[in-house]
C-alpha cells in the first residue's frame, strides 16, 4: 500500500471518453457473432502514431494462445505498438496448434488493416476455454472495426470486451503537472475467474504522454500491483489475463525517470477505477468490499492475509447475509500463514471494534450487522504483531447469484 | 496416495457401534442447553482403563481454548488418557482468560466425574467463535452424561457433537490379522469451515488393540494425512479442530512397530469413511467428488493442485450445475503453483477424456454432461510432467444452499 509522494502542484481531473480520451487514439467496438447473442465481441484500439507499448500477463501456465503471442510480439517491437485488438465470447485457450495460428491470423490481419507490422499488434481474447474461434467471423469483424475506427468510439470498444460483466468498466483522467497536462485512459472486463495475482485480467491503459517502453513497463507493472492485482472476485487466475499499455506522446509531454510519482500515479489513477469496477461487477456481487489488514510484519505478510480474507467463503457469505460474524475473520488470519497474535489482534467491520485484545465485544454486534445492510463494507484485521506492515485488497460478496451464474456458464 | 503393504491374511469387516464398538470404552450424548434448539450438545467417551493417547491439532494460529487444553494435557500424561468430553454449539474460541478457565473447568467436572486425573482429560468446542459458554449448563451436562455412560451409546454421543452436519458420522471396523483381532471405532463432525490442512477437524478414534503412545501419535498422523486432511468443503481451516486415537488394550491385542501397516491401515480403515462423510454432509452439497491428480513431478506437487481443484469455486459450481467445464481444471492446474505442461496434460471428468496432447475433443461434453447428473464424481488431471506423482482430495460441490447456510448461520 504504497502511496506515492507527488509534488503539490498535481492535480488529476476525471474526464470522459475512456481508452480514447488520450490524444492520438481510435477506437471500434462491432459484433460479428462470435457471441451468440449478436452483442458486441470484438474491439480494436489503433494509435495514430507507433506507441511505446508494455504488458503484464497471467502468472498462469495454462497461457492463451493470444498472451504468448502478444508476449512475443511485445519483444519483437522492443516494447511497441500500433494496435489492439480483443475479442469476447471465445478465450481461445487451450486449443492447440489451431488456437496459435487464429491468434497469429489476428495479428495479420489487424495489421493489413490498420497498415503497420503483424509485431506491432497486440491481441487479446475473453470467454469459454477450450472452444476455438470461428475466424470466418473474426475476420469479418476486424475489416468491419477498422472501418469504424473514430476517436468516439470508446466506449463501443469497451462494450466488446464484456464476457459476464454486468456494464462495462471505463476510466480516464486529466493530468496536470507544473504546466504541462497529458490525459490517461483504460478500459477492462473481468467478472469471474478473478484474482490476477502476479499479472491481472484484461485491460487497456491508454495515455498520450511519451514514455520510453522499459519506463513505461516498470510503471505499468507498478500501478498494476495496487490496482488490478489488489482485486479477487472468486481467488481465480485466469488463463488470459493480461494488461497492455500504450503510450503515443500525442500531447507533447514527455515524462523520463525523473517523473516516476507522476507517470505511476497517473497509471493508477485510470487503473483503480476500473479494478475497483471489476469487483463491483463481480459475479453475483452486491457488495464492494475493502479488506485492510494492518500490524503485520511485513507489507507482503499483510497483504498474504488480505488476500486470505478476501478469498474466504465464510467471510464472503457473512457479508453477503449481513452477519458481523468476525470470529470468521480472526480464523481466516490464524490460518493464513503471516505471524499473527491472538492476544494483540483487534477486528473492526467499518467504525465499529469487535474484538480486541483478546476481548471479544459481542454486544456490539447489532451496530455492526446494521452496518453490513449497506453496499460499500470495509473489513480491518489488526494481526497484533506490533509490526508496521498493511495491505489493501477489494472483493465482492459472495451470492447464490454466483452459484447460479457459474453453474451453467456454457448450458 | 501411499499405498500400505499388508499381510495377505489381513481383512477389514465394517461393524455397526461406532466410537464404543472397541472393547472396553462407553460414551453418552446428552442435551445440556447449549445449543437453543434443546438438540444434543455435550458427549462424553470414556476408556474403563487408562489408554494410549495421541492427537492432532488445528495449525490456525488462532487456537480455541479446549485445543490448548488438550495438547497441554497429552503432554502432561505423556500420551495417555481416561475420556473425551465435546460439546457442540459454542467453540470456546477467541474467548479470553475466560474461555481458557471454561475449559479447564470441563476437565475438572469430568475428571472428578470418571475419577481420573484431569490431565488424563481432552476437551473439545465446537459451534460459533467469540461466544462464551454456559458454564453452568455444561457442567450439568457432564454429570449428566456421565450418569449415562454406556458401550450402546456410540451414535448418541456422534449425534452430540454435530453442529451444521446433516447426519452423524460414525465408523467401525473390525480387523483380524493371524488369528487375532481388534477393532477400530470412529467419530467425527463437519460441514463447513472444513479444509483441515495439516491438522484435522474433530474427530475421535478409538482402539481396544494396546498400543504404545509415541506410537499411535506417529500412526494417527499418518492416518489422518490420507484422509481428514485429504478433504475440503470450503478451504477454511478452523480454530478448533482436532482428532484424538484413544488405544486401551481391551482385545489383549498388541501392536508395536513391527506391525506398522496394520496399525496405519486400521486407522485409514476408521477414518476413510468419516472424512468422507464430513465431504458428503458439506455444507450445501448435492455431490461428492474425488479429485485425482497425476503425472506429477511429486506427491506433494500433485497434492497442492487437487488441493487448488478441489477449493475452486468455479469447479464446484460446475459440478453443481452439471456442466462439464473441462477448462476451469485446465486453469486451476495453470495457476496451482505445481510443474505443468499443457502440451502433454489430459483431462477426465468420469471416465471421459475430454482434453489431452494439446487436443480438446469438445464432441464428448454432452457424454460428460450426462456423467455429471449422478451424485458420485470422479475428476482427474494429468499433469503432463512425466512424473510419477499423485494424489487424491476429496471435495463437494458449491450449491445456492452452500451461501444461504453461512450468510445466517448466526441470525
Amino acid at each position: 500500500m504504497t502511496d506515492i509522494a507527488l509534488q503539490p502542484d498535481v492535480t488529476f481531473t476525471a474526464i470522459d471518453g475512456g481508452i480514447t480520451a488520450p490524444r492520438g487514439f481510435r477506437a471500434a467496438g462491432v459484433s460479428c457473432g462470435i457471441k451468440a447473442s449478436g452483442a458486441l465481441d470484438l474491439s480494436l484500439l489503433v494509435s495514430d502514431t507507433m506507441a511505446s507499448a508494455a504488458g503484464v500477463f497471467t502468472t498462469n501456465l495454462a497461457k492463451a494462445a493470444p498472451v504468448l503471442l502478444s508476449r512475443d510480439h511485445l519483444a519483437q517491437s522492443e516494447g511497441h505498438a500500433r494496435a489492439v485488438v480483443i475479442n469476447s465470447g471465445c478465450a481461445n485457450a487451450c486449443t492447440g496448434a489451431d488456437g496459435r495460428d487464429h491468434a497469429r491470423v489476428m495479428a495479420a490481419r489487424t495489421a493489413e488493416a490498420v497498415k503497420c507490422a503483424a509485431s506491432a499488434v497486440l491481441v487479446a481474447s475473453t470467454g469459454v476455454i477450450g472452444v476455438k474461434l470461428k475466424m470466418a467471423n473474426v475476420e469479418h469483424g476486424i475489416t468491419d472495426a477498422a472501418g469504424q475506427l473514430s476517436p468516439a468510439n470508446g466506449a463501443a470498444a469497451a462494450r466488446a470486451i464484456m464476457t459476464t460483466d454486468p456494464f462495462p468498466k471505463e476510466s480516464a483522467v486529466e493530468a496536470s503537472a507544473g504546466g504541462r497536462t497529458f490525459r490517461v485512459g483504460g478500459m477492462a472486463k473481468g467478472s469471474g475467474m478473478i484474482e490476477p495475482l502476479m499479472a491481472t485480467m484484461l485491460g487497456v491503459v491508454t495515455t498520450d504522454a511519451a514514455v520510453a517502453p522499459a519506463l513505461l513497463q516498470r510503471a505499468l507493472k507498478a500501478a498494476v500491483d495496487e490496482t488490478f492485482n489488489a482485486i479477487t472476485v472468486d481467488g481465480e487466475c485466469s488463463t488470459n489475463d493480461c494488461v497492455f499499455a500504450l503510450a503515443n506522446g500525442a500531447s507533447g509531454v514527455e515524462l523520463t525517470e525523473r517523473e516516476w510519482p507522476l507517470l505511476v500515479a497517473s497509471l493508477r489513477a485510470a487503473c483503480e477505477p476500473l479494478a475497483i469496477g471489476i469487483v463491483r461487477g463481480g459475479e453475483g456481487a452486491t457488495k464492494l468490499v475493502t479488506v485492510r489488514v494492518t500490524g503485520a510484519e511485513s507489507d507482503s505478510d499483510a497483504r498474504r492475509t488480505a488476500r486470505a480474507i478476501a478469498n474466504s467463503p465464510l467471510v464472503k457469505t457473512a457479508v453477503h447475509g449481513g452477519d458481523p460474524n468476525w470470529g470468521r475473520l480472526i480464523a481466516v488470519a490464524g490460518r493464513a500463514g503471516s505471524a499473527f497474535s491472538l492476544e494483540k489482534a483487534a477486528v473492526r467491520i467499518g467504525p465499529i471494534t469487535l474484538f480486541a485484545d483478546g476481548t471479544p465485544y459481542d454486544d456490539r454486534a447489532p451496530q455492526a450487522a446494521a452496518y453490513l445492510q449497506g453496499h460499500e463494507i470495509d473489513l480491518e484485521v489488526d494481526l497484533g504483531t506490533g509490526g508496521k506492515g498493511q495491505s489493501r485488497m477489494w472483493t465482492c460478496d459472495l451470492s447464490a447469484e454466483y452459484v447460479r451464474i457459474n453453474a451453467d456458464y456454457r448450458t
